[in-house]
């Protein structure tokens, strides 16, 4: 830290991606991405047209992005909010809906993000404990009387709540935000979508970068009661309103009318990952039920980092976490049919040289 | 404003940027954007491989954008920040290098987003007086020992201060930061880039969406102190890792590598401006000395708000700003010469009927 920088942020310690190597010589299961590219039909929106276009500005109110999620979700256009990814939103939602020295609830094991933003925003971080099998206890957040913010699916553990107790947790709370952060939604859980419509405080946060192929163009978005999307306008105008650029709008709103293609690749995603899963369960590991495109997954003959360690070694990078109850496992993220058979290949090779 | 946002935000106004109509029927020159499309090596990046490898997130660290821009500069990486878009670094460097409720000084007419993020980050506006021909006096700005924000050339006046009045201005007061926005530095100013190795406290700004023709990528940087840049970092980390997508950062790369172009664009804009301008002094047009991509211009026998109303219903659209001492002029973006010369035509008309 310089000697101008503000004394609020001497503890801050600031969010740590997943490894993004830029040389591409492993099998990537490590950031959750897409195995699949984005459809056909990206490809032609982002065209020589619309690169001389990048002359201009984009739309800073995403009017067509937001037109055709309106109309995926059965909304309207003013409840709708479109970020530059779903971090900015989230960062947003942390800013604009707690004071400063507030409660902030959260899971204690979740996306490491939250606790950054709680820090940021100088807000007391309540980090509820999770069930010995890793789950979310939903009474745990009846009427706590603060922001909540909630994965769904969770990370890294891919478990859900259903979309009832995320309904009870929200209106037992009506006087605070709750968040419920969907972007591995699209796995195999269920949305709480629907329920903005009837829950004012309930706002539900979704990305492009999983189940939609587009992580690298930086697209979120937020559906809510209109005032609480208002919230977020004001944040998004008050800091960044060209938040997002012309080709990734434009490669947004292309994405959402080919929603078959991405429909199927998650179909695909969802079966590699019970054909994964049961491998490696045959082989030792214990894994969580998850509804998300990677594994959790912890075996008693080998350490989370040592087997990180090794598969990096041997081209294949997954996630691994340090934080005490997460230091035992891996977290693996769903590729390709073949990649994965490669994963099993490569891990049942390790475990017998281990 | 909802009943859940923080009412610290109650009396926050949003910036208001300009119209950006989304059907382009308009001579559009109320942006700044600049009337020449990207260069041919931007095309040739955003192609169909970078498209499909949008399912992969963009490098966090930004790494080969940043040794791009230290070449150019003749720094180091390590002295170079890039943002999504300039507004995204200010909005740092103001949370960054402020305590709350601490002044922080700027020319009372500048880049109107400045009392915006003052009011975000609540701190003092401390908003200091131009001249009488609006030009910035630069002793006003010695040993202030605030944070001070100067857009030079600044906006929308396009008048300039030296580099040596800046240097002066950021060595007067050396416990804080100074930044420096060179959004349009390259149409006739002088960049202050070289005295960030001098001095520790200079931040100097700048944006690709301007000069090299990409306001709809997004994409900014900021030069300096690798303390400074890492400070910038830090909050990057804790708001939005992977801030800039990956085909803006592939665009960037691309541009930098053909800045003759970009050079020669400059060069006939700022003959154009000079056409225009001299024709608009002939119809009895007062006007700055403009060093940027726009002039502002006032007339006496016709109101600022008027002109713009009434160029806007004949197809041209520039930029009125309602403040006081800005609302007898317009601001008018430099197309390209037949644009300039539709504008001047369509003005004399005007001026005839009026």
């Amino acid at each position: 830290m310089s000697r101008f920088m503000s004394g609020r942020f001497e503890r801050l310690k600031e969010y740590a991606p997943g490894e993004q190597p830029q040389d591409k010589r492993y099998i990537k299961l490590n950031t959750n991405e897409s195995p699949f590219p984005p459809s056909p039909a990206v490809s032609a929106a982002v065209n020589e047209r619309a690169v001389l276009d990048l002359r201009l500005y984009s739309d800073p109110r995403s009017a067509a992005l937001k037109a055709a999620l309106a109309g995926q979700f059965g909304v309207s256009s003013e409840n709708v909010f479109v970020g530059n990814g779903s971090d900015e939103i989230l960062s947003f939602a942390f800013m604009a809906f707690c004071e400063k020295g507030e409660k902030i609830s959260y899971p204690e094991i979740s996306y490491g993000f939250y606790p950054v933003f709680a820090e940021l925003y100088e807000l007391q971080k309540n980090e509820l404990a999770l069930r010995d099998d890793f789950s979310i206890d939903p009474k745990m957040y009846h009427g706590l009387d603060t922001m909540i913010v909630l994965a769904n699916p969770n990370a890294p553990t891919g478990l859900c709540l259903s979309p009832e107790e995320i309904g009870k947790i929200a209106s037992s709370n009506p006087d605070r935000v709750v968040v419920v952060d969907e972007a591995y939604v699209d796995f195999g859980a269920e949305s709480v979508a629907a329920l903005t419509k009837e829950l004012d405080n309930l706002l539900v946060v979704q990305t492009f970068s999983k189940s939609r192929s587009l992580a690298g163009a930086r697209l979120g978005f937020a559906l809510g009661n209109k005032e609480l999307i208002s919230d977020l306008e004001k944040l998004k105008f008050s800091t960044n309103p060209y938040n997002v650029n012309r080709l990734s709008l434009a490669a947004g709103v292309a994405a959402l009318n080919e929603q078959e293609y991405y429909d199927n690749n998650c179909k695909k995603i969802i079966a590699t990952r019970e054909y994964t899963s049961k491998e490696l369960a045959k082989m030792g590991f214990w894994l969580t039920e998850s509804r998300a495109n990677f594994l959790f997954a912890r075996h008693p003959g080998i350490d989370g980092q040592e087997l990180y360690l090794t598969l990096k070694e041997r081209g294949i990078l997954v996630r691994h976490f340090s934080k005490p109850r997460l230091r035992d496992f891996v977290r693996i993220t769903i590729g390709r049919q073949e990649d994965m058979e490669r994963l099993v290949l490569t891990v049942k090779e390790i475990l017998e040289n281990a």
